[in-house]
């Protein structure tokens, strides 16, 4: 399953050089690794009432072109690895089939003080059937 | 007391425009009164560890000359106004004495639930000697 | 004419008090008033392309209620005064019909320069129709 | 040549789970990198005077320990990589000697339209001396 989620790109979100600063790329995509949680009907919202946090170990992004204000790009998100610990989450970023950029994150299961945890089998098996190949 | 925060401009602060977004300034009076917390001896994260936040309920800025990456601009903070429930600061911003931009925030004191409190007599003491007249 | 643009909250605009950080509205804002601007047939990207900025000189937000990650916000924009170098905008921030904040900026119009400029006839005419008493 | 550059964690760079949001490492790395060109004399606002960008395209960031409000962080820069089009910095995060987080960026020498160039001979020769084996 991939999640696409638009996002129209805000003016605050640009740098000097006028396109956008290269910081926002790991918002958009955690806005993508959000809509997609939801889309498989665990909202991440729910995890975290839960006391879990997906605590983000690594950050990846490949910048290939440019995006500049007034353009809406399109922000694919897929679960790409999963261990009864930790998941593996990896993007690409379109502008109107223009390959923007792409990258990965990988985060840990951790509890509220930050400890590492096992997922909720709950939670696995929720995320189970979602698991994609690179 | 006022405090005096030097801070160099980032470039994640600029926008397309060239010069700094105007959303940051407010992230730039907070630093500022951040620090005048340290100064009078009562950091903000020790007031947080007791269970007391001062949640921003007003925010003004007036913008009088942009402020451009490369520069170190000078961020002044005072406590303007105390009561046993609210607290306000009067900030200025300087760029080698060219007035940038001046404006206030209104805080309330809440407890972890965002339930509206009265400071704690020993912070409302620590606070009183430094309240300054705009 | 009032814009209404529903935005779905990020983490990343969240801060350690567990609710939106005050900073984050402005940029809200900005993000009404450009669906304000696309609406009247106006694109902000394409005022910029004659030249033409509407720099901000002064942001003033009310506070209400707090916004949490999970939640769905309205940002409603309305253009409240116009003159042939300036405009102002009004703003309000609902979550389900409960009001989260209110504010308003005020702009005038600049060159790539910073100098302030009077606006071209054609945006000044287009505008006019849409002023809309606070 | 490393640059060190301490960093006051800003309330605004924390989230919901009361740490920094690792959205704002980028932008710290970003600050150390400046101030790493600032200290061999060749300050990046005068670089892009020139009409030259070190656009970025690729950022890594592996995540260690967590870092909160009320903690000053130190991070350092080094130039690794040098050609005629392109450099890498490597960074490290620390909070009083524990490693917070290290990464890298890669950048291409653009003009201001975008278009890879060469790096002026006298730009190159600046950077050549500092740089440093991974």
């Amino acid at each position: 399953m991939t999640a696409r989620l638009p996002i129209t790109v805000r003016y605050a979100e640009t740098d000097a050089m006028g396109v956008v600063h290269h910081a926002v790329y790991p918002v958009w995509l955690e806005a993508a690794r959000v809509q997609w949680m939801d889309e498989i009907g665990l909202p991440y919202a729910q995890v975290e009432q839960q006391g879990i946090n997906f605590s983000v170990i690594e950050l990846f992004v490949r910048y290939r072109s440019p995006v500049r204000f007034g353009q809406v790009i399109l922000v694919e998100a897929s679960l790409t690895e999963l261990t009864t610990r930790s998941v593996r989450f990896d993007y690409r970023v379109f502008s109107e089939d223009v390959p923007c950029a792409e990258g990965h994150t990988r985060h840990l299961a951790t509890d509220r003080s930050g400890k590492v945890i096992r997922l909720p089998e709950a939670v696995y098996q929720k995320l189970l059937p979602h698991v994609q190949s690179r």
